[in-house]
């Protein structure tokens, strides 16, 4: 496996293309960003953290019947993916209110939910990814009313796998953002990553947060929340 | 039928109790607001013509099977309609991108959408009416599951046969706002107005607007599009 020319950089990833057309290599990097770029900084050993992390859960969530695009783990930052094409959706699941949610609707933070919310945003820096609905999406081609629907009836069952899988590790999933691809050979896999970059993780016990928002609030011992994270995943 | 003391005064409308404990007079308003109350101003004559052109929409809505607050008019500007409790949800369909749609996701304003976008926002004046989804809505409790779905499938039909309608009366339907009501007795009914307050309305052949984005937008012969509007529901 020969690993080419870099195809595409986002804010916490580097894509590769490799020498197999059905394959990429992505990298993941300690940059952190918050706000849709707003803040920036770094968080040291963030990218070997956030990519062990992501193929634990990864490996967790194909055993139970989840495809995702993760072929294997290369290097303490690299992992050996599908080539997908991603759609422009951040996925979003909340079990407890927070972060936006609270801020734009006034539930407080910490108000658990009922049900789940399934809420969906567009990738499009140029517009702050904003809120939108399923008949956005299909309405604004971001994928067809079928690929909706797949998106949404996985994500529920991934939300489902994960809150059991981090219950047990004495974690509260808050909420969460994936994305989804789609393989050259037209199957649909979640991508991505799963990390304390796009979850909030809050500590059963004590509430404590071991996750991004450390970053984003300016709240000290990231590293530390980040390497509390891995050591209960792979612990 | 006794109008009894005022219970509620929303931007455009006052609603007074009765001595039936089941009935309420709407009364109708010149006042006008845009951006969430940021803008103020008066369109002479507005609440006469949205109060008529209302009472023509809902008998015509009413014989084509959708269930609406109207009992009649009583006068001008007034209504009798049955009591309801309004659910805090702002019911948005687009079949042509306009508006706030334009500005968030970047679509140009007249973009004819392949097919109509349900859209919601929370009734919430503190939080700026914020875009939700049928989950949030629940969540919020502002309305149940089984109510959302009732909600949803008026709102379509009601899409149907209102672009019919004002196809018909060579008027291009873009986009509308509607608002729900329960009965006394559980029903739920569309309520609220119909009128250039809270449609985009554009003139087929010409693509002029007869509707609110004449105040929003300062464009001038504000009344003169209302009136042309009731001339063509009622001419």
């Amino acid at each position: 496996m020969k690993k080419l020319e870099q195809i595409y950089e986002g804010k916490a990833k580097k894509v590769f293309k490799t020498d197999d057309p059905d394959l990429y290599i992505i990298d993941y990097k300690d940059d952190a960003t918050a706000g849709n770029g707003a803040k920036k900084g770094t968080i040291a050993g963030k990218g070997v953290i956030n990519n062990k992390m992501t193929c634990s859960i990864y490996k967790m969530l194909e055993s139970k019947g989840i495809p995702t695009h993760l072929v294997k783990m290369l290097s303490d930052t690299e992992q050996l993916d599908k080539a997908v094409t991603i759609f422009p959706l951040e996925v979003i699941v909340r079990n407890t209110a927070a972060g936006s949610m609270s801020k734009r609707v006034g539930v407080p933070e910490g108000t658990v939910l009922t049900e789940p919310i399934f809420e969906l945003s567009y990738k499009n820096d140029d517009y702050n990814d904003p809120l939108i609905n399923d008949d956005y999406a299909v309405a604004l081609n971001l994928c067809t009313r079928d690929e909706m629907s797949q998106i949404r009836e996985m994500t529920l069952k991934i939300n489902d796998i994960l809150k059991a899988y981090f219950l047990e590790k004495g974690v509260n999933l808050v909420d969460f953002k994936i994305e989804f691809g789609k393989t050259n050979d037209g199957a649909i896999v979640l991508a991505d990553e799963i990390s304390p970059d796009t979850c909030r993780f809050w500590d059963v016990k004590t509430g404590e947060k071991l996750d991004k928002d450390r970053f984003r609030r300016d709240m000290g011992n990231i590293e530390e929340a980040y390497q509390e994270m891995l050591k209960r995943v792979d612990g």
